[in-house]
């Protein structure tokens, strides 16, 4: 018999808790102990989170946690996270960090990316970036996880067997789609519907603050220091996220090097067809399909992953999993909701 | 050859600007003499409203008119209408209210549905209801259109040849069905592209203004006070409209006093079949299906508009078009788009 | 410990099945022993359905059931499951069919409605409605449910209530929208994304087969003939109802009396605002908001479900957990993906 | 005063000759003398395309044409205009082919992108590719002109700049998104409104056939030999193409050319920002936002149409105005819907 795991959440009103807490509230082995908001505090879930009012509504949001608990999910502001997690280190809490605070070593970025000098740089080593296809082991052991952005979770498990198979190529051109969630919850004017719905335009093309992310990622895997091409698009939909790599290189048995790469692997499928979004929907699903065009030299590889499953909450669920020693998939919605 | 008419539009920011600025642009007769904006002024259009760019871009947004006018459009909120009226009505200009300051000739309906005691309640009585299938001669003579709500414009054009013929009838149930737009331009929680996808609600169900307005002009219509029963839900479209009214009735003919009444309209159309509203984007037609249930004897009559169309700012126009004494739908969009 | 239950699934491809198999691939106790379609016999399950290539991708599609099995659920066409049904019976099998095969007592609604006539009308009177919050105790015991329609689970619960106190009402109305997949998975012209996007419209506005079957229920539960005037309407959604029953009525404390009626039900919420669809979108649960108009002696009470989860399949398993004997609510999704 | 233009559409039923008679049923110098279609013949418009009803209600579908007309707009499938056009030639009529069937001039391509050899490749020179930006002076003297194909003009006209100033660049990436309506009218499975909803996927992943066809206008105009990697992907609107162009070149004063390129075309903007397709939904605009990344070395050009008017229809209604010596831009619709 497992051992119950107390769970805090941090920033329990957006979307990332939201879905954390979908998959929390089934987990046989988690009590959801504390559920603050500082913007917020002192109201019902249900005035903030409706469609929770069933399992926890009555449920009230506190400016602190009320009771103890053993793990805390960070659904904050990046600048909050970096400050909230040494205190919560020190307390011998273990942290799942879903902001980017603590995601890249190289402390130079954050300044330029996050807007903030880290103050907490010491850290940045101990952080363990939470991939577990990629990182599973520190993962284990680990009392920080860096839960990844969206963007580079679909994209670093599109790349990682060409990394870890030390193949050859180079000129990385990362076009990426997202739905509108991966924006957060604060209505803006490009995201009223009537002014999102019909329409389809890219953003931060000069510079996104998941470039260095990528980049610091593959530098550890590989010791390559690559510079990426990265475009992200926004579409109408709510949730999705298709990431398309472009390399080039000569080598061109891409289908077996990426099913070998993730043999057992309960979460990553390689297709045989382009993959759609809406297979991983509500998922920790990964689902990539590698192809390599001859007339280009070109391997082009396409990733689908819900952004806020396996983009975001749920795989900071398969990260908890791994930290407190249960089934790593244990409570994780595996089959998507269709249509 | 006709002359010019120079119009300024106030409040030139938001959707039902917008959508009578695409009308205007291409009119043979008009020149947009000011685009007046108090939250944006100094502001370029295309910064406010990127898709005009290439018809309006470099003229700027004014806090006050910079050059004289004929006929202004006022498309501010209700309490700034209301007060803005007497002072161009004063200097002899002609005015098109989008707003509901001047729609309904009980001033009692203000502080229940406005939030205001009517300070101009005289003008009340001035104010022509800007519905053409419906008050087409007044129109023509006005210095100052109410134009019609959405929903009423929908709604009344379904009952209007019920009114028309004496046909005895009672307990009026309006259920209409809103794209978003009708909702203004600001962003909401609601309205967030994530949570307005995928979802379908009810609001306003104990009162929207919109009742009042409905019972109003039909009691001008035919002296009858009827309390009508009207609930509004909101869908996932930017736009369209679409208004079922039941009545209680024993008159079954309904087609042939359907065909009747707008014979010869040009906006208006009875259908043989439920109409879609896709039929009708973009274009200020109205397409209407009338039928009786014998079972229940009823009549169901199914209008459909968009509600920025014909539901607000082309009719607007339409009243624009009768006030100058130019042809009806004169640069009046008649196809739709489609798909 | 519970016995395993082996279970078939009959018309294994389309939306109803879809999401039944979300249900049960997760339930502890079941075990899906065949998965038959004749239009797809042959295919593997991951070319017909291939969101559930993880879970399910290797199994085959096959024309007759391979294996033995205790229940049958039928996704069948209506003439197709009336002709298996007395088969699979006979043969000591119980039956969940979600087709209207079974749903109506009268068989003449069957000529008219469904365009057959009924060929095993002995089995009406056994066949038992199941929509456990009305009849729970004999869908315990049965063999055979019919599984209620859409429309018909929407707006029964929304009436019940009314029924249960022997409230005096009449002049019943129900404007229902629903989303799109309640016409099935068969692509057609209106259904077509460019056509369905931006589009509403109202169908079946003469007759609906809903509409004998809710009057059926509601004369068992009441004894009373009533006749109802039901329109529904598409809106560009997926998933998701919104039913609104508008009654003739003095009875105005509305709100205690669902609140008793429906205590103690898990899927089952009275809520004091309107509902939103997306609350309960990939769950079981409804949320019935009951207001009461005094203008117009109106009661007015809007209900919201997900058309193919307590308006299809989860409601389909909530019933088998019943005649299995499980817990009721077992396996069933109840916190809804959000956004 | 302009000379009347007789016109006649063949395949009168689908998207793009609805979007066609969206601008010509305003043109004031064209009359639509044939409305041809196979498929539907005898039919009325309003059965086919419920939304023409106002304009074109009566109008009966043809299978030929019944009078004469001086130029034909073909919206045909690929090998039926192949036939179609030299008979058409032959009788002196003018033509704008909306197929692919002329728009390639290496006859090669036709046997594996289009899966005919083509019949008629002594055409091939004399057709004019009708994308009026780069071919102005020959579509003037044209009397068979290729409307190109949608991510052929986006994309055509993000690459011209660079062609016509002789800038050296290579490794061509063109990853671009469409709205569904690209994939035409004819319902499919992955096309049914609850499966595109919420949904996004590449296809045509290894070769679409609209790749030969850009390097093949690129050879024409540069005499380059151009490999292009070109993935297409659908996102859930009905209109909208967005293509984004990847190049590895040192150049880098890409605004500079691609104003001075675009200086004085009504169709063409340079943003500086990146473009959203709704501001070209509806309209012949082409908005292009061109970029350098510096650390890639890769000039980053983003590109806006709406499939159906640059991308199709709109653009037809164009080359028929210089084909005929109409002004340019005549009844061609120039601003946005909005929202």
């Amino acid at each position: 018999m497992e051992q119950t795991l107390k769970v805090c959440i941090y920033g329990a009103t957006g979307y990332t808790a939201s879905e954390l807490l979908r998959a929390l509230i089934e987990h046989p082995y988690v009590e959801i102990t504390g559920l603050v908001s500082h913007s917020t505090a002192g109201k019902k879930v249900s005035e903030v989170l409706p469609h929770l009012a069933p399992a926890l509504g009555e449920r009230t949001l506190t400016p602190e946690p009320e009771e103890d608990f053993d793990l805390a999910f960070l659904c904050l502001p990046h600048s909050a996270s970096m400050e909230l997690v040494p205190e919560l280190l020190s307390k011998g809490k273990k942290v799942v960090d879903l902001s980017g605070a603590y995601r890249i070593r190289n402390r130079e970025a954050y300044p330029e990316f996050y807007g903030f000098e880290h103050g907490h740089a010491e850290l940045l080593e101990r952080a363990i970036y939470g991939l577990p296809e990629l990182f599973r082991e520190e993962i284990k052991g680990a009392d920080l996880v860096a839960n990844p952005g969206c963007y580079p979770t679909a994209t670093l498990l599109a790349i990682y067997p060409l990394l870890r198979e030390g193949i050859d190529f180079d000129s990385v051109i990362v076009h990426a789609l997202s739905g509108v969630s991966g924006a957060g919850r604060k209505p803006k004017q490009s995201f009223h519907f009537p002014e999102m719905e019909e329409n389809i335009f890219a953003y931060s093309v000069e510079r996104h603050r998941h470039t260095p992310e990528m980049e610091d990622v593959i530098f550890r895997l590989s010791g390559r220091k690559l510079n990426l091409r990265f475009t992200p698009v926004v579409v109408p939909t709510a949730r999705g996220m298709l990431s398309t790599v472009y390399v080039k290189t000569e080598f061109k048995e891409l289908r077996e090097i990426y099913m070998n790469t993730y043999e057992g692997e309960r979460f990553v499928r390689i297709s045989d067809t382009p993959p759609m979004t809406k297979w991983t929907l509500g998922t920790n699903n990964c689902v990539i399909f590698p192809t390599y065009d001859e007339r280009t030299s070109t391997a082009v590889i396409i990733s689908a992953i819900d952004n806020l499953g396996k983009g975001a909450s749920l795989q900071a669920v398969q990260n908890m999993n791994l930290m407190a020693g249960f089934e790593e998939g244990l409570s994780i919605p595996k089959v998507p909701k269709f249509p």
